[in-house]
């Protein structure tokens, strides 16, 4: 991929550097008789990924690319593909996401999750939800009954769901409940070679609330087990409140913690697919920050914030698919899954969502208190194109373009179409030197599908 | 006021009727001596008020818009003068907010409510909150809390809490409780003349879902006490869920309950507020449809559909604040409160906001197939204008345009400013003939606010 560095030219933006990543074409196989089309792109956050762990994120996008696309080949729906991918990437140990999420102040696991179809555009999710393993199920089967009409005596069927009324409500619906020791002390896959689980958070610098400073960001440490984890990052929070008591000790704490290169993870996971007839659809799920209060609400179950997906209409020449990553409240004030989707109907898919992740994140008035913005996202869109020169008459060909943008350190992402043997990985960086919170990073590519004439 | 009834002109609209009706300038007295400025405007909810109740509706406006108008005129954010507006509709036994609020499937009280102050761009907002008798002081309380920067270890404070922990929160900061009991069984202000709560839920036309039918309510009997309302809703839904099965007799129950000439109430409760230095909030507070499933949260806790407030700014001439009621499920899907917000920006605000209950409402992509869409908004706008000729130099004038719009069968408002004695009732109908969820009511004034310049 060609990288070109540059400064961006929008007003008030003069201190943001935009990488801009001109993208590579990907031209996938002809399709295999019998089987349907579609393609998935899928993130394991924005946030950082250290080195050292990058295989095994990219090992989990893979496999929920692939169970994507297993669903895509059997005709599933779209909405039933971006669920089996989001399973995967919820079962996974790795990620803060369903089983071995992130614990709030209690010690308590509670998942935010939704799910967006671009035919219908029906909506479910849920928020603060504890013992199920698989949220994204939960928010799947609200948008599927909410598709089925009104409940009797003409009651309007719930959209979104929280707590233990949703709790309630899954196993209603004859999801299986999961103990909580169980999500909390999940062991990780035998196959995988050690059994660690990171927990990490954003500490801000102190007081003062300029813009431009560096974030500092406290590492925590990796071990085993998320509920020992809990217990150390306790311990950890009560020495910060002691230690922000007196500003000389926590200047050496936060340089020593730069000294660490490390950055805050908002490991956040989620989907976008279209299928061969051109349907969308993208979900997202998170545990959340950890340590955060019992009953907080992020981006993930939050209409319009979280995911977004609109198939091609009257006034919208495409179909278009989002998900976010990143501190779900910066996702929230700014409703960026909206936001990237409405931009992408501009002609320049690359530059409309390069200037929103610029003018609507990072320089948006709404987050104009924060030190840095942290979010990412992955999009695509898609349209039918007329049939090459060199295809039969009886094919129709679907263009999809996909983007990732970040302004994490890094955000991890895996791609794949129903013509590929195997998904594409990829760990996303900002160049160095780049700023996390004031920077963007944009890449992608473009893939074109060929599915029968229906 | 001048009412014009037309038919509007835009794509796909050809069956919604539109009446317009033209504002009626309301010249304000001038302000006291050292007493601030500011306005109020107020919503008792966008659904139906009988004639016979119009009385008790049109008495908490008032009450409420009175409070806000003390908090300005003593010098108030208009964030604490728009809480104070949703206290008192709270308090009040014949509104679906805090006090007296629906009962869900369990017979519990779980409210949503949410703030916006277009000062700061912060929002705080409660979901499915039990146990607290004003929910809109607990997302204030949230709001204020986000402003006060980053928690110890550098931790981002929620903006929106739910159930349990959105409860257990609230009493941390020093919020009182309230007894469920008190809050399903409170006896009416013993100022008013009756001991009443009206529940009402909607109950829509049988299974088949084509647009452009009437929506059949069932009214539910008037009663003392929450708690038997309740019960009697119960048993009344297990018979519907019985009815149900047979169409001829839901037929004859249709038939009924439409000659009673009843309709569904969707009795959110909002503000929105302009203090004397031009800056805006907006508020709502709901206690949901009766009989939703618990945990069930809507349009009233969440971000960019319950209420949205916005200073003038680079982009943005004028200040904006909008409160919304109806139906949860549908302005949600429409993100109603920041839709009309960005309409509101045009030159014309009347035209901006018939516009977008109609095209973003009524005729929504996102509603394609419901059978009506209801709800309502609140709206201000205001500006700075230059001082009339007849002003004395050190005084600034402040024009603002306030309107109401709704596609319910009736919305019952109140408005008042600093400089006037006391506070306009007035309950918004659809004109005879025109059809709930797909006709458009919109009528409002202009009020000139005269300040000291700072």
């Amino acid at each position: 991929m060609t990288m070109e560095k540059g400064m961006s030219s929008g007003e008030g933006l003069s201190q943001i550097s935009a990488v801009k990543v001109t993208a590579k074409d990907l031209e996938t196989k002809q399709p295999q008789k019998d089987r349907r089309g579609g393609f998935v792109l899928v993130h394991a956050g924005a946030g950082y990924h250290s080195e050292s762990k990058a295989k095994e994120y990219k090992h989990v996008c893979k496999r929920a690319c692939q169970k994507a696309i297993e669903k895509l080949q059997a005709g599933a729906l779209a909405t039933d593909a971006v669920t089996a991918a989001l399973v995967e990437l919820e079962d996974s140990p790795f990620t803060n996401a369903g089983m071995g999420s992130n614990l709030n102040l209690l010690g308590e696991i509670e998942c935010d999750a939704s799910i967006m179809d671009g035919k219908s555009l029906n909506f479910g999710a849920v928020g603060a939800l504890s013992g199920i393993k698989n949220p994204v199920s939960v928010a799947n089967r609200l948008l599927c009954e909410g598709q089925k009409g009104k409940l009797s005596a003409g009651r309007i069927p719930p959209c979104f769901l929280v707590g233990e009324g949703a709790y309630r409500w899954a196993v209603d619906h004859g999801i299986p409940s999961c103990p909580p020791n169980i999500m909390t002390t999940s062991r990780v896959d035998s196959e995988r070679e050690t059994e660690r689980k990171v927990f990490l958070f954003a500490v801000g610098s102190p007081s003062n609330g300029c813009r431009g400073r560096r974030i500092a960001l406290i590492r925590r440490q990796e071990q085993g087990f998320s509920l020992a984890a809990f217990k150390r990052n306790k311990r950890k929070l009560e020495l910060a409140e002691r230690v922000e008591t007196d500003f000389i000790q926590l200047k050496k704490r936060r340089q020593s913690s730069e000294k660490e290169n490390d950055s805050g993870t908002l490991d956040t996971v989620g989907a976008v697919v279209v299928d061969h007839e051109g349907n969308v659809a993208a979900a997202v799920s998170s545990g959340g920050l950890a340590l955060k209060h019992p009953g907080r609400v992020g981006q993930a179950a939050l209409y319009g914030c979280g995911c977004w997906a609109e198939n091609t209409g009257a006034h919208n020449p495409y179909s278009t698919a989002v998900s976010t990553s990143g501190c779900g409240e910066h996702l929230v004030r700014t409703i960026l899954a909206r936001e990237c989707s409405h931009a992408l109907q501009a002609e320049d898919a690359h530059q409309a969502l390069l200037e929103t992740m610029q003018n609507k994140f990072i320089s948006s008035p709404f987050l104009a208190s924060e030190d840095g913005v942290l979010g990412g996202v992955i999009v695509l869109r898609s349209c039918r194109c007329s049939a090459e020169a060199d295809s039969s008459q009886n094919k129709q060909t679907l263009l999809v373009e996909f983007l990732w943008s970040h302004t994490t350190e890094s955000m991890c992402v895996g791609y794949m179409s129903a013509q590929d043997g195997k998904a594409k990985t990829h760990i996303s960086r900002l160049p160095p030197g780049a700023v996390a919170g004031q920077s963007v990073a944009i890449e992608g590519g473009v893939c074109r599908l060929e599915s029968p004439v229906n």
